[in-house]
C-alpha cells in the first residue's frame, strides 16, 4: 500500500511549554494549502497532556522516553513513557500507521536562531541535514549519543529510521511569538522543498558541510546546597555559535570573580542558558565545529526511505 | 526605635520562575557594598518554595494572596496564602520587623524593557514612581484595583505603607539573562538614589509625569474548547507602549485572517505575550497614556514613611 512508505511524521509540541511549531501545526489545519508537503504528512502534538498543561512535561522529559528498555517495560506508568508507546504504536515504522521520516520541532530559550540537531550521526539523517543547512543556511549541531547513559538517550527521532530536530530560539517558554513563527515556518519549508527535490531527482548533496560536533556538557558553578551560583560572561556579544577560546571570559560569579574557560581548545558554544537544562545539570554545551563531507550512501538510504 | 523607622523590603522571587531579582540580591549578599542603600534595607525571595522548584507558584499565584480576607482566614492552607500571612507578620509594617516601604521586582517575556508599576494610585506610590521615573526615565504603568473582584487583587506592595512594583523584559522564565540583570539594577540604582535624595532633603518632584493608565485586559480569541486561535499581529514592529489606533492590526488568527482594534479610542498595550498571563485570560494590557502633576502630599507622605 503507497501509504505504507515515504510518510512524513511532523511532531510539535514534544515538550509542552514550547508552542511556536503546535501553533503551526494549528494554523496548517486551520489553512488547507500552507506548508503543502510533496508528501503524505501526518502532524501531531508529542505530548498533548503537558501542552494542555503548558508544561514541558508531566512526570518525565517525553524525549528521552523512547529508549528500548522504557518502551518495552509494561509495568512502567510514566505518562510520557505511555504516551512514547502509542506514539511509535501508532506512527512508528513498524507501527498501524506507519511513517519512515520524522521532524521533532523545538524552540530553545538560547540565542541560537535557527539550527538543525541530528541526534547520534546516522547516513540518512546527516543527508538530510546535508539538504537542509544547503537550502536554508542555518547550522547543524551533531549531538552525540552517550551509549553509557541510555538514561540520557530516548530520543524521539531514534525511534523512527530517519529524523531531524529544529531548534529556534531564543523565545521564551509558553508563548507564540511571531518572529518565532516565522523562522520556524521558513525551516520547514526547507525541510518539505528538500524532500521534494529528493523525489523528483533534483536533490544533490553539498560537497562538504560545517557541522558542529557535540564534545561537552558544562553545568553552572553551584554552591554545596546546588544553588547557581554565576551567570554566563556579559563580557561577549553572542554566545551561541562563536568561538570561545581557551582563557576567555566562561562565568561571572556572584561574588564579581570572573572564571574562564579552562579547555585546551577551542570550542563553539550551543544551547547557552537553555531554561529547561538547569534541571539537568547543563548550563552551555560544547561543540567542534568541523567541515565534513556529507555521506552519499546516506543519500541513497534517504531516498530508499521516501520510495514507495 | 530606629529600626522601626524608615526600613526598606526588597523583594525578589514573589514569581519563582523569575529569576533575575533573586540572582541580584544573591549578588548583593556575597558582595558586600553593592547596590548599598541609605536605609535600613532587607531582602527576600517572595516564594522560596516556587523558586526552589523554578514555577511561577505551588498552589496560587502569590501576588494575588494579599487580600485581607485571604490573610485573615486561618483556615486556608494555600501554600501560598501561608507565605503571604509570614511575610505580613514578619516586615509589615505591623509586624515583628517593620518596614515601611517594599520594592517587588518582577521580570515578564513581553518586550517592555524596564518599567515601573503602581497597583492602585495611592500618593505616596504615584510620588516615589515619579521620582524614579524622573532619575531613570522609564515609563510608569498605573494599574487600576478592581474592587469588584477582590480575587483579582490581592497585591503584595498593597500591605505596605508604599511600595512599587519593577518589571523587566523582555526575558524567558527559568533563567538568568545578564541584560536583563543590567537593566533591573540600573532600575534598583536609581530607586536606591531617589530614597537617598529623600533622606537628604533633595528629592523634587517633576512638575508633570508621562503616565499609562490601565483600562482593560484583552483576552486571546479562542475556541469553543478555550485554546487560542489568535497570535499578536506580525505588522507592528513593538507592541509595548507604542500606540494602538481603533482599525489597527490587533490579531493574527489561525485562519490568516487579521482581526482589528475596535475600540474607539487610542490605547498603549503593555504586557504584550506575557506567558503566564495566558491562564489569567490576558493576551494582552491596554492603558491610556496621559500626563500628570505628581500629588506634592504624595512626597509628604513619603518623606515621613522614611523619617525615624
Amino acid at each position: 500500500m503507497d501509504h505504507q512508505h515515504g510518510r512524513l511524521l511532523l511532531v510539535g509540541g514534544t515538550h509542552g511549554n514550547e508552542r511556536t511549531a503546535p501553533w503551526i501545526l494549528q494554523c496548517r489545519q486551520a489553512q488547507p494549502g500552507l506548508l503543502a508537503s510533496p508528501l503524505p504528512t501526518t502532524t501531531c502534538i508529542g505530548n498533548p497532556e503537558a501542552y494542555g498543561a503548558n508544561r514541558r512535561y508531566m512526570d518525565r522529559d517525553l524525549n528521552r522516553c523512547f529508549t528500548e528498555a522504557l518502551l518495552r517495560d509494561q509495568s512502567c506508568t510514566i505518562r510520557e513513557v505511555i504516551r512514547a508507546r502509542e506514539l511509535v504504536d501508532a506512527y512508528g515504522p513498524g507501527g498501524r500507521d506507519p511513517h519512515r521520516l520524522v521532524l521533532d520541532m523545538h524552540t530553545t530559550t538560547a540565542a541560537m536562531g535557527s539550527s538543525v540537531v541530528t541526534v547520534g550521526e546516522r547516513p540518512a539523517d546527516l543527508a538530510w541535514a546535508a539538504l537542509v543547512h544547503q537550502a536554508v543556511g542555518m547550522p547543524v549541531y551533531l549531538f552525540r549519543i552517550n551509549e553509557d547513559h541510555p538514561e540520557e538517550c530516548g530520543f524521539l527521532v531514534r525511534r523512527w529510521p530517519c529524523g531531524l530536530v529544529l531548534e529556534v530560539g531564543p523565545v521564551a517558554q509558553g508563548i507564540v511569538a511571531v518572529g518565532t513563527v516565522q523562522k520556524t515556518t521558513a525551516c520547514l519549508e526547507g525541510v518539505l522543498a528538500v524532500l521534494g527535490d529528493c523525489l523528483t531527482g533534483k536533490a544533490k548533496l553539498p560537497e562538504t558541510m560545517v557541522v558542529h560536533r557535540h564534545l561537552a556538557s558544562l553545568d553552572w558553578p553551584r554552591d554545596r546546597d546546588g544553588r547557581q551560583i554565576a551567570c554566563l560572561h556579559p563580557d561577549r556579544p553572542q554566545w551561541d555559535w562563536t568561538p570561545l577560546h581557551p582563557g576567555d571570559p566562561l562565568f561571572l560569579m556572584e561574588t564579581g570573580e570572573t572564571v574562564t574557560y579552562q579547555g585546551e581548545e577551542t570550542v563553539w558554544p550551543v544551547f547557552c542558558n537553555e531554561a529547561s537544562y538547569g534541571e539537568k545539570g547543563i548550563a552551555l554545551s560544547l561543540t567542534k565545529r568541523d567541515t565534513m563531507t556529507p555521506p552519499a550512501h546516506g543519500l541513497e538510504v534517504l531516498l530508499g526511505l521516501l520510495r514507495p
